[in-house]
């Protein structure tokens, strides 16, 4: 059965055309809008029918304790959850004496657009009360790029046919009752009533309430302020209360006629600041929007926008859908870390509760490389946060007896929230990620304050983790043991592949940069026989392979375990709700991409065949229980060959919320799969590698698109990669002061402004055939995407 | 410094000669007694002060919501806690006007005595109120061997120098004030009024509450009755409510005369059984015993115990601290198992809430070899505890994939009650233990019915489960990756050696017992392909063995892991205190013999030599930070020829709770090292081995031990073997009607009825010298053990 989309194909923007109340969580995911700091899902203006209604504010979390059947030395006793603060989006209208509401009366028309150009959230409504009074309502919504503090409503109603009394109500409610969520344990919590009022304010121009968490212990403001168009006598009210405040504007309408409301909501929070500086930071805040008006915050939106695209964007020409969801995703990571300074890139963004707001390993290793190349200044604002958390990470690394630092497996503030050990501080990789991410951002960039302000510091950390974590064999092999790699189905095992490859790059790299830098390096303690055992132990790294099979293990002995049996398993995807962690951990079953991954990122570690070998090996035994998955398959499917299959993967990683593949969009965002999307595109088929910091491409188109133009920020400059079926042009800027060195399928060529070069592609010839996926977990295929779901 | 020892040595017995407040609790656990269906903990006769009140009954049980931070599936959700039940042993006393309470007052005189041969505690109290009246009380307590459901109380009261007006309160309590328990994983939950009233009676000769558990819904019964000798008139009350009842009886006494009481204490429960059942059980246990009246049941109580003393005394010349604590530990053993009659025998008996009541792999492999070779029937009884649990254990496994029967971790009822599967769940090797104890039992006893009835079936469902766990490898060699063996530290590792082993021998075990009843096996659908199946596996099994060390690997890969800091973590035992699982998992520490274990139970897999230096290896990575491991030690040590090692460890087993070595007797005794202290004398210091299902010995003292002698119960005859440091004595009671094969040192001899075999002893020569322990975890030494508890 061919199921008719639920939104439109378009190239810049996603719109509903009618109103599902089935979808409604889910769209508001899809819709919702942040700037990094401020997040709002895409719940109705009038509050009501919601999936989950969501506002939230970067960092902003609440404490609760982490429980255990069995507790056990250094199991992290608390956990961090984003809350739900003080709803600032809600304008509830009165029709005569009928609420808005499109569960009752008749709705003639529903209509919402999210604008990735504009990056305004528009809705139409039309409406007609059980009492038969007809209204229509245009509203628009943004969270500021501009103003960090700041979102607006742009709210216009309007009767049609006969006059109607207009009662518009525009609020501020904390302790929104929320909905019971699922008890899947990737699911947040609900911590009902978690804000205590602390005091409610209000001057001519602004209300603004002030709370506090009761365990957290932080504090909060949110407010409003309000311009008002209409066109005779309006009556209007204020209440202020503890925890919700209202303002009220009643007037009579004709039809034709339009009371129009904008509202500004400011919002301000901190851990350390007094009452009153949060109190006058909101104020502020919504003084200067005012000053701006909506007109200007449009305008402002709109230039920022236009700025992250010119760089940003990709190009996709021969399948629609995936052009729209590759700027869907990129407008969505943009969001998620645009104006975070100095907080976590969540992994939902701020887009719902999943994961309750956590910060994972995605983030340095899955959204920072596209933030990288695209938008700098939002990676290096996201490894600043972690500088910023180095002190819980030695306390952590203390604590589980270890040196250095050891970065949670997830959190909000910095400190370890894994209430599972297995899957959470064993996964020793994270810190890896975070050094990778220093390395490409420094080499991508140049940017050498940040080096030594913040990258030397977490590299040398990082290598003393690894060094204190890793021994030697009695025949000098050096191996990190019992960890868990990216593959959540082979936990606690000896010598991950991919953590040995990545520990042993941060060892070098700390070595390196110390060495670039030794006056700080030296600040730091760190000695040059400390260095000489970092490149010692990398050196020695042991990288486990079958001379049997002539395959990589992805941990020592995985390919002696017993094989999965997929036929058993069918239709119980994902298998973790479906069997236990126990057979999960011993069998070759592969939840999600590990030695893939190394083969991706440490890929100058391995020949052409043994890569090929490798993919067809593990693609045999993945099942994609994770988002994180698709997009890293797509890399190493396309660098060996098989353009159709990482075609398929690359669909799979940009639709995963326009089409909810993973079935849990409603709790947000999968902002690492849609960033995955940019790296299926980008190192997939247009073969983009940093190995050895310089760039390199070796592109190929698969069968289906016609052409791909993508752009990557390089040293200050503008690199544009333009890929037809045959050739690539490589072209920067034409106000570029230098040229820029690169290779092109292994041949390094020089690219200077105002000289494009063109090279013909290498036609890839795979070594072997496509590799078949565990039964029930090939991909969707990306050639049926044409303005349809897929088959079900 | 050398301590005062607490109790003196005795040898029948263990003595309390002033109450230190501080050892209460301690006390408590030393003294409960129990016939394992009733237990009761050793508190004062009047309640008060108390380390912990405990009233128990075996298998009754609240159940309890197990939390996770972050749950999975097969994560068991329900917790079974054995809960403190009515409290029926409680007699106050009012001397005047001032309440008996050790705190105040004048104490005198106040001792306690655990007689092991009578089965009695009995208490003197020479004490003078504030008040300045001094009274003389004696009391004597029993749990009955003989009659069930029945404890008794005898309670003497004198007043000294002047008269004294006594008034003696004798109550049935519940929902008794507890304290709060530490914060110890390890150590029960409190669960708070766990008893809901149902009602309550009375009638002329007892009176009886009935309450019921809120969520396990389980009822029971508790009553008492009183028999009462004054000299005088005496006023009596009786006041009956739902959470407790009262019998007040008042007199005045002349110096010289006597208030006596004898209380006896009825019990009964059910999960199925009505409430009119419950009552008459109750009410019909305290006719019976009151007709058996107190000396009566003082006669049994004697008559039960010599017969068990009959076969079970070690006797052991030369140190008589170790003599007597190894009774104590027996009599322990015994009142843990006597009577426990189709329910489990929980890991601290009915001493404490230690572990929450719950039952472990101890039972069968600790506690039931003591049971099989000297009281067998309870053995018996504790395995068809386990047969009646098969439907759960097969749910169990059905729900983790596998075929067969997977038997909990821990548990009261039978279900999985682990709320950390590394160490619980993926533990598999509790089924090869039963599978064990279910051989040793059939071999030893020749008890066909129960091979017939229980054991066959036991044995095909648990080789089915291990038959689903186990796989191939690509050569043909057989394993059972991702399981924990009897070390806790070194969790979820393949192929563990004991585990493998103990399972191939369960799976030729099950093959064997099917051919031998094959119209039953064929009832239980074993076809002889299964049968081929099994042997084939128990056949190719993998025994990991480091080529270059010469030493068997505890699980693949073992010898390659890092070593432990023992240095960095001295003073910090035991390590799961102090370090992370992560950490203690990926390195070379053994909380507890495992692989020494599968060398005593698994011994003939195993050459002299390899023993030797697998002894040297694992005693140097052994922290014994569990109490199942001195004993094995101690017999390993003892079978390589370090017999002075051996005698430590032996030592420290049967020392462990009347030393309070691992600060934790408060919660209860450690049933399986006190069991186990008689592996380390039977089969350490006798040699003795079941191997192949003939008896062997080959016995050696070490220096310090004069004479050792011991029985065994083999095929209805009692075999006794008597070491002296040159020769050794066989002999079976005069009445044998057949001879009895067994081993000597490797020579096979038969005793028969009158005629002793005497043979001289092997000298031992150690291959290797003593090995050192990781610092600070070396045995007490036993020579130290002369009146005085070691140095500390």
């Amino acid at each position: 059965m061919i199921l008719q989309r639920s939104y439109p194909v378009e190239p810049w923007s996603v719109s509903e055309t009618t109103l599902d109340l089935s979808l409604l969580a889910q769209s508001e995911s899809l819709f919702a809008l942040s700037n990094g700091h401020i997040g709002l899902r895409g719940n109705l203006d009038e509050g009501e029918p919601y999936g989950i209604p969501g506002t939230y504010l970067n960092g902003f979390y609440e404490k609760r304790p982490l429980p255990y059947a069995e507790a056990a030395y250094g199991f992290p006793e608390t956990d961090q959850t984003l809350i739900n603060v003080t709803d600032g989006k809600l304008i509830r209208l009165l029709v005569d004496d009928a609420p808005l509401d499109v569960r009752y009366g008749d709705l003639h028309d529903h209509h919402r657009r999210l604008d990735l150009r504009t990056g305004l959230l528009e809705r139409t409504v039309d409406w007609t009360s059980t009492a038969q009074t007809r209204v229509r309502i245009h509203s628009r919504r943004l969270v500021s790029f501009s103003q960090r503090a700041i979102a607006a409503v742009e709210y216009v109603v309007e009767p049609v046919e006969r006059a109607a009394r207009i009662t518009l109500q525009s609020e501020l409610v904390a302790n929104e009752q929320q909905p019971r969520l699922s008890r899947d344990p990737r699911v947040a919590a609900v911590l009902e009533h978690p804000l205590e009022a602390v005091t409610h304010d209000r001057d001519d121009f602004s209300i603004v309430l002030l709370h506090r968490t009761r365990a957290s212990k932080l504090l909060m403001g949110a407010g409003m302020g309000h311009i008002v168009e209409a066109p005779g006598r309006t009556e209007t009210e204020v209440v202020v209360s503890q925890d919700w405040a209202r303002l009220t504007i009643a007037c009579t309408l004709q039809p034709g006629e339009q009371l129009r409301v904008v509202k500004l909501i400011g919002y301000g929070w901190s851990s350390l600041r007094s009452e009153t500086a949060v109190r006058d930071q909101v104020a502020g805040a919504l003084s200067g929007a005012r000053l701006t008006g909506w007109d200007g915050l449009v305008r402002e939106q709109r230039a920022y926008l236009d700025e992250f695209w010119d760089t940003a964007d990709v190009a996709v020409d021969g399948n629609p859908e995936l052009q729209q969801a590759v700027r869907f995703g990129l407008f969505h990571v943009l969001q998620s870390g645009a104006r975070t300074e100095r907080r976590a890139i969540p992994s939902k963004g701020l887009t719902g509760p999943g994961y309750d707001g956590h910060t994972f390993w995605d983030t340095e290793m899955f959204v920072l490389p596209l933030l990288t190349y695209t938008y700098p200044k939002a990676a290096a604002d996201a490894l600043r946060w972690r500088h910023s958390t180095l002190d819980r990470a030695r306390r952590r690394a203390t604590e589980l007896h270890l040196a250095g630092a050891a970065f949670p497996w997830r959190t909000i503030r910095g400190d370890e929230c894994s209430g599972y050990w297995p899957a959470g501080t064993a996964a020793f990789h994270v810190n890896a990620g975070i050094a990778a991410a220093v390395v490409r951002y420094a080499s991508a960039t140049g940017d050498t304050g940040f080096e030594q302000e913040v990258g030397l510091e977490l590299l040398v950390e990082i290598a003393r983790l690894f060094a204190s974590l890793g021994h030697y064999d009695r025949n000098g092999g050096w191996h990190i043991d019992g960890v868990t790699g990216p593959d959540e189905y082979s936990a606690i095992a000896d010598d991950n592949l991919y953590t040995n490859l990545m520990a042993s790059r941060a060892l070098v790299a700390a070595a390196e940069m110390s060495q670039r830098h030794p006056a700080i390096a030296s600040g730091l303690d760190v000695t040059p026989e400390e260095v000489s055992d970092w490149r010692k132990a990398a050196a020695a790294v042991s990288v486990p392979y079958d001379d049997v099979l002539g395959v990589h293990q992805q941990s020592e002995g995985f390919t002696r375990h017993a094989e999965w049996d997929f036929v058993a398993s069918r239709d119980t995807y994902p298998l973790l709700l479906h069997a236990p962690y126990f057979d999960l951990y011993r069998k070759q079953v592969v939840k999600q991409a590990d030695l893939m991954l190394a083969m991706h990122w440490c890929g100058d570690h391995f020949t052409a065949e043994q890569k090929a070998h490798n993919v067809d090996y593990y693609e045999r035994r993945t099942v994609r229980d994770s988002s994180l998955s698709a997009c890293t398959q797509a890399v190493l499917a396309a660098e060996v060959g098989h353009l159709d299959l990482a075609y398929d993967y690359a669909y799979e990683a940009a639709l995963i919320d326009l089409h909810d593949l993973q079935k849990n969009t409603r709790d947000g965002l999968h902002m690492a799969s849609l960033a995955g999307a940019w790296l299926a595109l980008v190192a997939g088929f247009g073969g983009f590698r940093d190995h050895g910091g310089m760039p390199s491409f070796d592109p190929a188109l698969p069968e289906g698109l016609t052409r791909m133009r993508f752009s990557i920020r390089w040293q200050n400059l503008r690199l544009t990669v333009d890929v037809h079926p045959d050739e690539v042009t490589y072209a920067i800027d034409a106000n570029a002061r230098s040229g820029l060195l690169l290779r092109h399928a292994g041949e390094e060529i020089t690219v200077t402004a105002g000289a494009p070069i063109t090279r013909p592609l290498r036609k890839p010839t795979p070594l072997l055939q496509r590799p078949m996926q565990p039964l029930g977990r090939a991909p969707i295929s990306a050639h049926r995407a044409t303005g349809s779901v897929p088959e079900e």
